[in-house]
């Protein structure tokens, strides 16, 4: 099935809808979970189109994985977390539920995460002030 | 901490114990787990000795994630798997058990792997032939 350009994430990159973003470069774009597993649960997404990772072109996994690693860093000093779960599901018979690749950043434990999401939304005051933080985090570190 | 170097992953890098590898390059090893959460489960490390995925090079992030991708496919196809999901845990608070970075390439679904790991290992035989398979896909993929 080709990239589905009308899924949230694209409009996301699109400034369709707005997201709490942390994170944004030329090559990907980091903003909260608004059905965290845990508090400061935080996606990153590459710019470029790509459905699940083996469809992300090999010259775009550097860019894209340092990305992922700015924002496990900055998520993992403000949330004080002494674990960071990364998780990636590929195809919706592995959960994914949005058809464009995202990576999970979880602070905390695989063996007490929400599996495999939060039913509802968490308060997105609470979901604002965490963003602003990890956004404070990345900003101390630059 | 410093890297460990008598961990697990670095004496299977160093050729010190044996394992099922289905992929090698100048950067990554792959090889099988042999406490699978399902049949075909698989780990990606970086030959750089990096504890978790903050402690890698940036300049490694690239090669390293190619190396995912390549496995990745090779899973999902000698295994038929519809779904792939990657996991990867940083630091032991996160479920993280050996201290050498590695991505747990898993075929299935994140609503029905076993959490989180098999506590016992699997048939070494079964083990064998899976990773023959994997690196039969590998091979026809080139």
């Amino acid at each position: 099935m080709p990239y589905q350009t009308d899924n949230i994430f694209a409009r996301i990159l699109r400034q369709e809808i707005p997201a709490q973003i942390v994170f944004e470069n030329d090559h990907a774009l980091a903003f909260m979970d608004i059905m965290p597993q845990a508090p400061g649960h935080t996606l990153v997404i590459p710019k470029y189109p790509a459905e699940t990772l083996l469809d992300l072109p090999a010259e775009c996994a550097g860019e894209f994985l340092q990305a992922v690693q700015t924002v496990a860093a900055a998520v993992k000093q403000a949330m004080n977390a002494e674990g960071i779960v990364l998780m990636q599901l590929n195809g919706p018979a592995a959960g994914q539920t949005v058809p464009h690749l995202h990576f999970h950043v979880i602070p905390g434990s695989i063996a007490t995460l929400r599996q495999p999401h939060a039913h509802t939304p968490a308060d997105p005051e609470q979901i604002r002030q965490i963003a602003e933080s990890i956004r404070a985090a990345m900003a101390s570190s630059r």
